[in-house]
């Protein structure tokens, strides 16, 4: 039987006309967008048009995107960026306790030097309230910063509302989007957001790329220091060819809006109705509704969750217990904890994150072999 | 006429094998390092043979070395990140006055936060002298960071000597090697250095990749905060793709290193001696022996470098005035002016710099270009 890849929060299939557009910028075009000469100029064209797509995935326009490595880095430069622009000793940030790592991790490392952090409380289903956002917003506060939707449960946060809030308070607002961009329609003047970060490698786009959206007329913050590329916003010579492929990711995944989300809905609401009814006992973490339409997440009581993984990875089926860039560590879900998740609950999940290429009879196959493998597993 | 490209310190073409070995990456092996099913493990091998090429080129321990997404982000990474570790208020930071952006703009985006920073004068041939770092060195230094080769001259520092006495001070010493890995045998051990950034895109392979060596046994720096990759050193989904190439470039580079640097050397030394035999008056930038083997930087005094390279471009030559990462300055060369040049010397040069294809009959056809174009040039 050929794999079965439910693992597309962690990372997508290159797209095959991604690739081609890639291709001429790996072979031939290797000029580097600084140089003046013709080499230089051609690279610096597709940088630009790259740069178009990007904007229009979310409404943005072409000047206030940055490009970066990836979404982890424009969520550095996003946080660490904005609160070295401030400058306010002991200023506090206003983040959510289930963040991606790139966020707390930043923002754990401006508390190092003094900054403080304050970390919203999630419900249930996994979302900040807006009154204790509202209350957070002290005196001290120097930036918010709420993901657009959770990369373990795919939870998405009252974004728009927030950035309201913080706005009318004169505090800047950045919104993590690296699992919403491309897979839910977003528009960032309508959200009303500062800063916005996106990833290519989620959106079947290649890796090494990513970008950070600056609203035009907030100080850019920089994260990288040295020439003068991307407007000084972000030194270091341009992945052109990474950058080509996240352009033209951006551009087929509006595109494919609709029809992409329509058919990962299906798909996992059938797996989700398929584990529900068969796999019982099964709690589950994604809120459908409030949700990405590709995401399921579902804990096994009694099970262990990296030992179901590597079981199904054994039958060929690539799900994860969580955040790739957290599966080396053997602690419960942070996330899912912050979501009032026993131990056992956040110990025994699955993610399984859907991308455009699944389809129904790996569904059927993917719950048919947890069906054998949780009743194994819970036998012995 | 095929075009003819001599700004290999701007970037190279793709190697074909390199190109190759990057191919599995962007079409079928497109797991996440980070994940622990099938698809991520075969990431996970790419990326630790990689790095063991990486090391292997500088005679480094795989462990020391960190993937970054290029020169730029490594240099950042080795100052900015040393001095947050360090964390002295109002420490220094010695370097040298023609270091590359990425290294002075680091040192300035400290220096706003209260730091401090010397910069060593060079001399004529673009080189520190020792008796001037040892007398910086006092006792807030925190950290030395000296440039292998300079990117517009070639010129090569006493790396080995300056890393020794920055030693027997005990302070940190970073090199940032971009230019010099893969052209010049280089080993960590000799040199005596704690930190040395690599690039990829200039040694044939792709841009979007870079390294840190970060010597086992000081604390490593960090720039980009998030998830726990690369062993806590650089978070961000590793860009496994690029980082293949990287290594592939850099094995072939360690296989190559001399017959590179020969062919190199043996055009550099025709165009040098063509150029000063029949393009007079024409002033050396770039001093034999003591500088990069495919470099070569000559001022032609009266002349527009700028105006220059743009009417070479037109002819179907790629050069540079100096860096492409500040290109878009008309300041006359910083580097330059260092070295003690006239201002009309610093805006009349042009940096040659060759690549293993560039062949006998392009040095030729760019001495007559120059000849034809430098005659008209002045004439007006």
């Amino acid at each position: 039987m050929p794999k079965i890849y439910f693992d597309n929060n962690a990372t997508t299939r290159l797209d095959a006309s991604v690739f081609e557009e890639m291709l001429p910028f790996l072979r031939d075009n290797y000029g580097n967008p600084s140089s003046l000469h013709s080499f230089g100029r051609e690279a610096r064209r597709a940088l630009d048009n790259a740069r178009a797509h990007v904007a229009n995935l979310i409404g943005a326009e072409p000047g206030e995107i940055v490009f970066t490595s990836g979404g982890t880095e424009a969520d550095n430069q996003a946080i660490i960026g904005t609160v070295d622009i401030i400058g306010k000793p002991g200023g506090r940030i206003i983040t959510s306790a289930v963040e991606h790592q790139a966020v707390l991790n930043s923002c754990q490392h401006l508390q190092n030097k003094g900054y403080r952090t304050t970390l919203l409380p999630v419900d249930r289903e996994g979302r900040i309230k807006l009154a204790d956002l509202d209350k957070a917003l002290d005196n001290d506060a120097v930036l918010v910063s709420i993901m657009y939707a959770n990369n373990e449960t795919g939870s998405i946060q009252p974004v728009e509302e927030a950035a309201s809030i913080a706005k009318s308070r004169g505090i800047l607002f950045h919104c993590d989007g690296v699992q919403a961009a491309g897979r839910l329609p977003i528009d960032v003047r309508k959200l009303g957001v500062d800063l916005f970060s996106l990833s290519s490698h989620k959106i079947n786009g290649p890796k090494g790329s990513g970008a950070l959206f600056v609203r035009r007329g907030i100080l850019a913050p920089v994260l990288i220091h040295g020439g003068h590329h991307e407007q000084r916003r972000r030194a270091g010579t341009e992945n052109v060819a990474s950058i080509v492929g996240f352009g033209e990711a951006c551009r087929l995944a509006k595109q494919r809006l609709d029809e992409t989300a329509r058919n990962c809905a299906t798909l996992r609401d059938r797996l989700e109705k398929r584990i529900i009814e068969e796999v019982q006992p099964a709690v589950l973490n994604s809120c459908r509704g409030i949700c990405l339409p590709n995401t399921l997440n579902v804990s096994f009581p009694g099970v262990d969750g990296q030992f179901l993984a590597i079981n199904l990875d054994l039958m060929g089926i690539a799900v994860s217990t969580g955040s790739a860039c957290h599966a080396e560590s053997r602690e419960p879900s942070y996330v899912l904890k912050a979501m009032g998740r026993s131990d056992d609950e956040a110990s025994s999940c699955i993610r399984f994150s859907l991308g455009r290429e699944n389809t129904i009879e790996e569904v059927d196959a993917v719950v048919l072999a947890l069906k054998e493998l949780v009743r194994s597993l819970r036998a012995t």
